[in-house]
């Protein structure tokens, strides 16, 4: 059976030419950085590379970039750290009501630490409105963390602006760019922030490396404490090889991602309007324009967005209901919500999140078996024989 | 030049047939496994199979294994998410004056959060006394953690003594396990341990991936939030190929184990002995019996550790000063200062930590450029010159 994978939300396959890059830090270079000796200099020296490959890619400095398991921790690392490190200024922080986990639980942890933490609601395509940022502003306020791009919907969020606004008024910004980092250009300065997360595995890395960018002069209080690692600032020793793997992967990105970029949204609005032209009842989900080259949200009414899942699933097409983190959990997609989707319409929503190996053939695939298995399972539907008989 | 790579408590390499397991996880079955979808579901399937092979090796059940980024997070997670889930019941803490900062460093930042932690002494082996420990209980005391073996000189703690008074007293017992899994017999119930630290990359597998056991029943705060991996206990993207590339240590390590210890501690030994024929005024560090197989630490008289490594580096042979994680600090160790080695004696340690690849040409190696190095190093000191002289 043909297998077509369109979740690169959730995931990437690691590219050959990283895992080809990694290899050697396994059983050859294999030293722990923090020695003095040979063994580990060579180890030194390749985190230092990828350091600075991944400083360079988003236009920071080396010793802003420090490397965590993961965008998870990037986030909980950012939010707690920053909060704690500054909490005698103020204990008010500012989030969309869109954020990823990693984001919104921290946020709910702080509010039990006597945080008061601000939720701003987002539009119907899941846009933050940058004057909504504004005054919600106090005197109180130290952090303003809102996502970058998001994963379920691939709505970008106006974070220039946002940080402009952030900067005048002299508050950290952290974003969780682990969905835009190595897929559209971001540039710390550019943006106007303090702080972002990112990940490697999203973008054809390898699982369990991420990192946290930190403006110079920015005060964070360490989440994991020990050694002397990342410059006293996440102690652990160092994952040379993804390390290596994630520079290698940005290195990539760098030279691919304009082009890529292209390919994707044209691939991405052929299976939009495929969709379109064949299916009738369907909705987008997110900004039309504003959004991630790679992903389409997609609502089908009168089906559950899961029993869709199941269904291409049987025929070799990987598609997600939204986040993977919560796949399974039968809640309904809190982004969908706060964008005001009806909940009828919110739970026959599929994500489609393409990448770079993705063909037309695997999108004329999907074209080809997806109406099917929407007709099949709306004949099930009392509700839809209802309406449409 | 002759590569001796003496410095296994630091790092070792990942086993070939680790690397073996680890491959197809980053190209092939490359999944989210979270995502209900086939290509999620085999990721799945593989941590799910490593989970049970990391149980099964110390003794535990599937359930009480969650999978962390390395040694030092489950560290930071036991002593801290342990502290915050039973506060209510008191807030204090005994450890040991010669734990790994990983422990250290938590217990200090819980000091500032308003808990008190007690330091226990070690006697001049850097043993812990379980009476001291019992004696240390208070009515407020929530948590025990105490090392299985010390890092720097390899002495084995008496943990199942700890554990049995720990349990009488109904406190929870967490030990950094991270020398001794894979070393030596570990196994969770023998020694009445409620919580437990792992790490792959000491034992030839991938850095990055450690675990934490945590006995069903014990309550524990995460310290990473998100999505609901592990149990909701530990968020973030499961590191796939790490933990199936830990998975396949521990089943090395199970069947290799006993051999390996017997084969090292010869090895070691005939180090040790080599060098008391060869060089005088030395001193062994740690217990002469109760001690990790691969582990010497010994001290040079009238001579800096710092400048025989760099002089055994030169020569091809990477052994450290103690602890990787805090080399080039220049700090004395807190290890050899704790068992009251005098600070003349401490700066002189060498830590020598053998693995499964080293050979008797390796030691041979070793005890024919050292002799010569330590008498280079004495030439150069004047108190050697005068008390020998």
């Amino acid at each position: 059976m043909r297998k077509v994978y369109l979740d690169h939300n959730a995931t990437t396959p690691t590219h050959p030419e990283v895992v080809k890059a990694m290899l050697p830090y396994y059983g050859k270079i294999y030293g722990n950085p923090s020695s003095i000796h040979q063994f580990g200099q060579e180890a030194r020296k390749a985190i230092d590379e990828a350091r600075e490959k991944v400083a360079d890619f988003i236009g920071a400095i080396q010793e802003e970039i420090i490397f965590t398991s993961g965008g998870t921790e990037a986030d909980n690392f950012a939010i707690k750290g920053i909060a704690y490190a500054n909490e005698k200024k103020g204990k008010h922080i500012i989030t969309s009501s869109i954020e990823h986990h990693a984001v919104l639980n921290p946020c709910k942890y702080l509010e039990k630490q006597g945080f008061q933490v601000t939720y701003l609601p987002v539009d119907k395509y899941g846009l933050v409105d940058p004057d909504e940022v504004e005054k919600a502003i106090t005197k109180e306020t130290i952090l303003i963390t809102i996502m970058h791009a998001n994963n379920e919907i691939g709505t970008i969020e106006p974070i220039a602006e946002i940080g402009k606004i952030a900067k005048e008024k002299g508050i950290c910004l952290h974003t969780d760019a682990v969905q835009t980092v190595g897929k559209i250009p971001v540039n710390v300065n550019k943006l106007n922030i303090d702080s972002l997360s990112l990940s490697a595995h999203k973008i054809y890395g390898p699982k369990g490396i991420g990192g946290l960018y930190v403006r110079k002069g920015i005060r964070i209080q360490p989440l994991i404490e020990g050694g002397h690692h990342e410059k006293n600032r996440r102690a652990g020793t160092e994952n040379v090889p993804a390390i290596v793997g994630l520079g290698k992967a940005v290195e990539i990105a760098k030279t691919t991602l304009d082009k890529e970029s292209i390919y994707l949204t044209n691939l991405r609005d052929g299976l939009c309007s495929g969709i379109g032209e064949k299916i009738d009842s369907v909705y987008l989900n997110g900004h039309p324009g504003k959004r991630l080259p790679n992903t389409l949200n997609m609502s089908f009414e009168f089906v559950e967005g899961e029993s869709i899942i199941l269904n291409l699933d049987m025929k070799g097409i990987a598609v997600s209901s939204g986040s993977a983190c919560t796949s399974g959990s039968l809640e309904p997609s809190h982004v969908l919500k706060a964008m005001g989707v009806e909940p009828a319409i919110a739970q026959g929503s599929v994500r489609f999140s393409l990448g770079k190996d993705n063909t037309e053939e695997d999108i004329d695939y999907v074209l080809e078996v997806l109406p099917e298995i929407i007709v099949r399972l709306r004949a099930m539907s009392p509700l839809y024989r209802k309406q449409k008989g």
